[in-house]
């Protein structure tokens, strides 16, 4: 099934950063399709007109995002009544459903928002439970397009409610598992160069048909396959030995399976382990515990974080010693411990983890340049430093510094007994 | 002259956001042009050759980005070299150059390299002082295209060297200027709403040409707006008119302009005022800290941040009283006061902020339900605070709430005068 998508908005084309494409192959990778071509086109009638002809013309089925909204830019649904030589019909029961939407939000409703309630001639409504346009489903012949809601927050959930089940439903017969592993400390180019071997020689097993993506942001790379074959006993067989090759190859550096973030399986440790942490930053500035802090229910192992920026403060905050800081100074393995300990002992928790080093651009010498960052774990029976070199710019250096932060605690949890 | 814009990449269809358009239509638009359409496709031979005939036979410039690395499935020039006709020359000086750059990294040089170092017979090298692929640039006839390589920090320098001032030379006469306003505190949509009339009433003055676009994202609306005309004085005065219109609308809503960001703007005024900031934050959990220390050379202004997530951390490290924490809760304009009276004596800074709210998704009832957050400044005779109700999830919350405290002390430092 040969699957285009095309995103209708100016806005694609003048400044604001798409994902539908991320989210909607994501999903349709568990169903063992992919998205074969994507096209952006402005809000622009002949343009438009153009885009979903040949997009109608080349695939089995176009999935068409925005312009749904009441507008007069919005004219989405008239371009497809136009190419597809289908009229739009009034549906009232769709108009007084928008009206009771307005009602609910207590905002006046404006005239134009009728335009919504216009569907394509022998198409399906598909609700819309975010928001004011109703999506449309619309099969001819062999060919289904679907109109979804331009805003990420409408267009998801219609696609999971209404477009996967009813393609489930309609792509070849087979069973169908999808794994995916979120790895940390691997860079996007060396897990590829992995996975396409491996990849490889397993498409070439039988019947089975293997799938798969890497998706590569804020420093974790996701690997999601999928594996559809005959038979679900013969599926799970073999993702399971795909799974013993690909832990086999990566080992440690996977940190979770699903959609679980470093702090998640960080927090997941020390909430098992019964454990609590404080933090103690220089160069993150917080960055490290506004990760920690990201997952609800936190507070039960997060007690505080000290962004120490001033030596005054270090001093102060975290009793880091003069001598220290003038024998060593602040970017050092013997203050990023001192802050650790500090921290630790002061806010009583089972763990203090500090960072310190010097994010640039300006602040580095040749002895330590930009990018030179320590971190230490202070625990019970533990007390480790780790020096790293990183490259890139300020922001870079800050987040790569707050998830190595987190990666060098998960390796600690994960090594040593809870006591 | 229309622009199309062909982006090659199996990863940009499988889950990796591809950011060249926002980038790529910014550029352009200070020249008067835009994208009339992208096309994403994967790295399939047959796919990418109707996509780049497609391209070529509608625009007037094709920009194609991706696909120029050494591996098997890197086949831009291929394809290309196949849709236009023209053969791949070898360039004994391109190969040196690539062999050069592998030496200064002290990285051995795969021999597939060697296939970066063909050009399309008549293109010009754009050189990549980035990365080892070589862009091209090759004019038939009235038509042009371009290769870039895919990766941003690549493919931009690549546009502001050799494709920007290229163009420059060869739109039409005449004078361009263009202008971005930074608002915050204002929806995308409202912004929309008050802009279209105004740049339609603009347009229609004379030989005046505007084009113009927004950008939303982490609550900052840019707006960014290009005048072109017949001489650069009828330019100016043009522009200096509409943002005088835009002024008038947005007021105090607009916090910089170009690229400054709200915590750019806020730091450069505690510089110039010569006052420090020390900030106590509870349910952004670092965040606000976070946002302080993006700017370089922030030491100079921000002097500590404490997360006090815990309430023993409040007592302890900022002195709220337990009364105030027993009589009113840790979600209260009392506690938010006592947070950023505390931190600000405690550090001994010009200014104090703090905030406290309930992110959820857990923790809200009736009378402080998911979503309240209070915000405090206290400075020399100024001690204020403000309650907002956020909606959305847990991570929008937290942002917003960090955004609303920068806005909150940016309005008190612009209206109250300096000692």
């Amino acid at each position: 099934m040969r699957v285009e998508l095309v995103c209708v908005g100016t806005e694609l084309l003048t400044g604001k950063v798409s994902t539908h494409s991320v989210g909607l192959s994501e999903r349709l990778r568990t169903l063992g399709l992919a998205i074969a071509r994507e096209t952006v086109v402005g809000d622009d009638p002949s343009e438009m007109e153009a885009v979903f002809r040949e997009a109608w013309r080349r695939g089995d089925l176009v999935i068409c995002s925005g312009g749904l909204g009441p507008t007069f830019d919005d004219i989405t649904r008239d371009v497809w009544s136009k190419v597809l030589n289908r009229p739009l019909r009034f549906r009232p029961e769709l108009f007084r459903a928008i009206r009771e939407k307005f009602r609910a939000m207590s905002l006046p409703m404006a005239p134009m928002n009728r335009r919504q309630a216009f569907l394509l001639d022998g198409a399906q409504v598909l609700a819309n439970p975010n928001g004011t346009a109703p999506g449309q489903r619309l099969t001819i012949g062999k060919k289904t397009v679907v109109l979804l809601p331009g805003p990420g927050r409408e267009l998801f959930p219609m696609a999971d409610d209404f477009v996967l089940p009813w393609l489930k439903a309609r792509v070849p017969s087979g069973e169908m598992e999808t794994r995916v592993w979120r790895l940390f400390g691997v860079s996007e180019s060396d897990v590829d160069r992995c996975m396409r071997p491996l990849v490889r020689s397993e498409k070439s097993r039988g019947k089975i048909k293997v799938t798969w993506g890497i998706l590569a942001q804020e420093g974790v790379v996701d690997v999601d396959l999928t594996v559809g074959g005959p038979t679900s006993e013969e599926v799970s067989r073999r993702i399971t030995a795909i799974e013993k090759r690909v832990r086999k190859i990566f080992g440690k550096g996977i940190y979770g399976i699903g959609r679980e973030t470093l702090e998640e399986t960080v927090g997941g440790l020390l909430k098992t382990r019964g454990e609590t942490l404080a933090l103690a930053e220089s160069c993150t500035g917080g960055g490290l515990a506004e990760r920690i802090t990201r997952v609800p229910g936190s507070s039960a192992w997060f007690v505080e974080g000290l962004v120490t920026y001033a030596n005054e403060a270090k001093k102060r905050l975290l009793g880091v010693p003069e001598s220290v800081l003038k024998k060593h100074g602040a970017v050092s393995r013997a203050c990023v411990l001192a802050m650790a300990d500090g921290v630790r002992r002061r806010a009583r928790t089972t763990w203090g983890v500090a960072v310190t080093g010097i994010a640039g651009p300006e602040g580095g010498f040749a002895a330590k340049p930009v990018g030179l960052v320590y971190i230490a774990a202070a625990g019970p029976g533990v007390r480790r430093a780790w020096e790293h070199r990183f490259s890139g710019d300020r922001a870079r250096i800050r987040e790569r510094s707050a998830l190595w932060a987190l990666e060098r605690l998960r390796r600690l949890l994960i090594t040593i007994p809870n006591k």
